[in-house]
This record gives structure tokens, sequence and C-alpha cells, in this order.
């Protein structure tokens, strides 16, 4: 059983930092000072007050959180937010506006829907989210409670390249898959969350970084724990939180530090998403699915020329070492995420496997 | 930094079986045959299936629980339980009844308040909740939805030693606290939950088993994500599971086997527990909070006879290795929570510790 590790390219859960992992294997059984694992720890303890505190300050400093804007973890993953963000913010109007770019904006703007009046303010849905819409085509009225979308579409391999311009409209943004990858100029955003499972740590939780201001106008009938403001109040502790997944996101921002913090990771980012895109365009086999203007730096998707050969393409890149590679089949062909965490050298390896591939296969 | 393993009689995140722990360590970058971290696993992918599978199994086999329920495993804690049980269960007549015997339970009914008319069925509160109210004093009308109660109050050091007989009104049950720690008729009850940080696994996940005929009368502005229909429909799998403490939990259960599952492990709890109650019954310098009949034998609470002593108490055995053993503010004085991974013989050296301390200050 001594496989060696992978290049995996699943959409999510999908890779963490080797450092990350080997430094909570190496701690798993007592945290250096404390004689118990972080799992064993009360999160009221001195010692994972300790860890909790500065995973947020590492946090606020990568991202460059301003004063204005609370960091808040919650339990129920990107999709809980679904729920939290109309029941929280939707009060002031009744109305909010959505961007359907893909699969979870569209799963977003349906929850929404139970709880206010919900416009679309633009759809890709016409080219099977191949694209993203232009600012000239994003309606957004003055009477919306909030504007929101999804920065980076995971299923269907497209990124926002811009942050859309909405006036006085707060900015709701899902940034699960590509956070962190880019640096964002937070102030511009009334709220950002995102699932903990691609760009930051183990699933079971969603960060959550919200404008103080935009907290306390919740439905009567919110859930207590989905009220930002009570978590904002609670530092996110009115019940015990997810404290190991907490101490994981601290592990792998230490990482991302190291890697040069968001700007150098942005840099990484784009060379590592460049070999697949350079080889996409000078190849005539596989044939990428979104728009050259809005490819996705974290989710590559792609597809042969027939739906058996891309079936064969899965199962023989498994073979060699490169897992996760089926596409949803919402887009059909492959999809590779290749999240932070995804070193350069199984991008360029993959990339050689694919050449190879079309040498024997065309 | 090499301290050793301490006895950690914390209320929650608690104390891990050892073993559980090491081998989470020895797969922590490699779970065998995988090439990756269970952290890094799609939660649709055959190997974290398999995982999820066995784990449902081995609960279900352990808990010796009915084909009449299911088990779902949902993100949020117990206290996220608090909204889902209302929003799911009330809408058959709008009513519920709440036995209030601790902290927990007393928040679970304010949350409650908020979702239908609740009715106090019973409670604890005029001493202190310091006792268990018997059969005859529970209140229970049939136009209940629901009977709730809490059966083990981590706060005050009480459990249930029955279970309440309503007739035809579903039971629904927190067993955050004592879960697994002794035999129940599944079927008894149409709901029984538990916050995971005590008995199972780390915190960030609560386990809610069912009886299926229950589900399905949600609130029409429950969170999607709290419906307990749409969480057995999709196998607790909507979204992204919190699987690494899934997996934590399979690990803790195959220990539990070994302790001779779940009738073993009330055994050897009985035992520990008893070495610390015939300690405090054979004393005169600490004092139980909790009457006799409703001990409990997973938090035991005790006082000494002043304020100060107790300070002392609570520091000289922390630096002896013993931590957390202060108690709640509401009670005062020390709690000992003794779940299923503490050792007995961190009960018997506590103990040990006990006698020292009420010689040298008597």
């Amino acid at each position: 059983m001594s496989t060696e590790r992978i290049y995996n390219f699943s959409a999510g859960p999908s890779m963490l930092p080797l450092p990350a992992l080997e430094q909570a294997a190496a701690e798993m059984t007592n945290y250096p000072g404390s004689g118990m694992s972080v799992m064993e720890m009360s999160h009221r303890s001195k010692v994972f007050i300790d860890i909790f505190e500065e995973t947020k300050a590492d946090l606020r400093s990568l991202m460059s959180i301003p004063e204005t804007h609370e960091i808040i973890f919650m339990q129920g993953g990107a999709s809980l937010q679904f729920s939290a963000v109309p029941l929280n913010l939707i009060g002031k109007t009744g109305k909010a506006d959505y961007a359907v770019t893909g699969s979870f904006s569209g799963a977003a703007t349906k929850e929404a829907k139970r709880y206010g009046d919900i416009r679309i303010a633009c759809s890709s849905e016409d080219k099977n989210h191949s694209y993203i819409p232009a600012q000239e085509d994003i309606r957004i009225s003055a009477d919306s409670s909030y504007f929101y979308y999804c920065s980076n579409n995971t299923i269907f391999g497209t990124e926002w390249k811009y942050v859309p311009d909405t006036g006085d409209v707060p900015i709701v943004c899902d940034m699960s898959s590509n956070i962190m990858s880019v640096p964002v100029d937070v102030s511009k955003y009334g709220l950002i969350f995102a699932g903990a499972q691609k760009n930051m740590a183990p699933a079971g939780m969603a960060v959550v970084i919200i404008d103080k201001r935009l907290a306390g106008n919740e439905h009567p009938l919110t859930p207590l724990l989905m009220s930002y403001k009570l978590m904002i109040d609670a530092d996110s502790m009115h019940n015990t939180p997810p404290c190991y997944t907490i101490y994981m996101l601290g592990l792998v921002l230490k990482w991302l530090e190291k890697q040069g913090g968001v700007e150098g990771m942005a840099k990484i980012k784009a060379d590592k998403a460049k070999i697949l895109y350079d080889f996409l365009d000078d190849n005539t086999m596989f044939i990428g699915h979104a728009e050259t203007s809005a490819r996705s730096d974290m989710n590559v998707t792609f597809r042969t020329t027939s739906g058996e050969l891309d079936d064969k393409f899965v199962k023989e890149a498994a073979k060699a070492g490169f897992e996760n590679l089926k596409g949803h089949r919402s887009v059909g062909g492959m999809r590779a995420s290749i999240y932070n965490a995804m070193p350069a050298e199984g991008v360029q390896k993959l990339t050689e496997f694919m050449r190879g591939f079309e040498k024997e296969n065309r």
C-alpha cells in the first residue's frame, strides 16, 4: 500500500500543500507544548484561542482586509451561505440582483428566490456558461439590497476578470474556487464568502468576510447560528467552531506566505495555467470549453474530439497518476482543477501526458 | 516542547482515543492506496464513499439503529439543530413540549420559541439544574409535534436515567454529551442528534438519527441545507460534507468496537465514574453538585468548601497534568468531563491527586 502521492486534479475537496499536511501529521497527537491534539482542545482554551487569532490575523494580512470588514468562520460550506446571504441581507429592500454564470450561482439564485424578489442581472446560460458577461450587459437596479456573483465557475472553467461596477449597491461574491489565488480589493465588496475546501482548508467551513455595516438586518426567522450579526458579536464562537479546520487553514496560510502571499501566488498560478492553456491553443485534439477571455486559472475545462476518446483519456490519465480529471456532466469532457496547492510540476507533467496521448491516438 | 500527553478533562472538544489520532497522523499525507490525504479526496470519489459508507454502517451497527431511521451528517454542531428541529418538525401542530434541565436545553427552548408555541414540560431550574425531573412531573400534551429533552447536561453534570414515556408524541433528544456511552433503544426516538466533539469526533459536525417518517414537513423558509428531507434524500451529500470529521468518526468507531461496543463502553464508563463518585461520597472537602440519583457518568461536577480553594485546586491540578477542570460559571467549582476516550487511569490519578490535595489543605 505504499502508493506515492499523486497529482489530484479534483475540483474540491482538492490538493492541500504538503508541508501543511506534514505539520498536521507531526502535531496530531500532541500540539507543541499542549499535551493534546488540536482536535481535543477546548475552543475557549488559551492554546486554541492563540491558533484562532493568529489564523484570523494572517488571513487579514494576506488579503489586506480593511478594519471595516470582519472575518467570520461558519459551518455549512458555501452552500449554506446561499441561504444565509438573503436571510441576512435582503431585508433592506426585499430585492436583489444575481448574475448567473454557472452552476453554483444558479443554485444560489434558486435558493434566494425563497426569501425575496430576485432579478437576473445577467446570465451566460445561452452559451452553456462558456463566457462572462461584460459590464454593459449587467442590469443592476438601485433598489437592490445587493448584487451577487460567483467570481470563478468551478464546473464551467470561467472566471470574472473584473469587479462589476454596481454603483451604491453592495457586492456579494462567492469566491470559493479562486479566493487567495489573485489579489482582490476587499473594500469593494459588501460580503465575500468561500467554502474552505479548494484554496484554504479541508471541507466543513465557509470563510465569510463582511462589511460590518451590512449586518444586523436579518429576517426574523434566521436560524440563530446563521446570523452574521451574532457571528460577528461572538467572534465566530457562539458555539464550538470547526476548530481543526481553522487550524488547517492557519497552516495553509503559513505556506501561502512562503509563496509570496497572494501576490506571489497570483504569479505562480498564472504561470501554471498558461502551461495548460498554451498547450490547448497549440493542439488539435484537445479543445477548451471556456472562451479565451473568460478562462479560469483554477479550473481548466476541455474535451477531445469524441466522448469515447474523453473516457479513454480520463482512464489512462488516472493510471498514470493524474486523478479526478473527468469533467462535470453539465460540460462533459475533462476538467483539470489546478488550485493553489497544485505544484507547477503537476501541470507540466499533465501537459506532457496529454501530448503523448495525442500522438498515440491521432 | 516535548510535553507528554496530559489528562484533558475538557467538556468538549475533549479527549479522543489515542489510537484514532495515531492512525490519522500515519495516514495524513497518504491514505492507504490513494496517494492523497483524506482531506484532499473528492467527496464523490470511490475511496471516500467507501470511508463514508463504512462509518455509517459501523454507527448503525454499534447503536443498533433500526431501518426505520436514517443517519445524516450535518454541519453546524448541536446548536444549529436547536433551529433545525423546530424548522423541520413543529409544522405538524405548531406546538412542542420542552424539558429544561440545563443550559443547552434552555438554549434550544429559547430558539424553538421563534418557530412555534413551546410549552415547558418540566424544569429543574428551581434547584440550579441539580436533578432530573421524574416521569410524573413531566407535562406532555397530545397535540405536541414532539417532546424535546437533553439526555446529559454537560454543565450541571446530570443525566437522564430513563426515557420519558410520551405516549404517541415523538421524542427528540440531544445526546451530544453521552451518546454511545450507554446503549439506547433508538426505536423509542423520533430524532436523536449529537454534536460530534465529545464522544465521536472533532468539532464541526452533528450526527442526526431520524425516523424517516418525521421528515418532509419543514417550514417553507427552512434553509435548503437544514432540511432533514433533503439530507436524507441526498445521503448527506447535497453539498460537500465535512469529510475529514466523518473519517475521524470512523476511526473512533473502530476503537469503540474494540472496547466491546457501546455495551462494553457502558461498563467501562460506569466503573470510571464510580471511582470519582465514591471518592466524593467518602470525602468532606469535595462536594458534588448533582443529586445522587441524577449524577452524570460523563461530567462530574463538584466544589470544595470555598471559592479560593476551588481556584487553588484548579491551578495545582493543571500543573500536575490534569487540564480543564474549572467548572462552568453557572455552577462554579470544578467539572471533570470523563467521556469515552478518557482512560480509567486518568480518573484514578485525578482521584489520587484530589486525596493528596485534601490532606495538604484541610
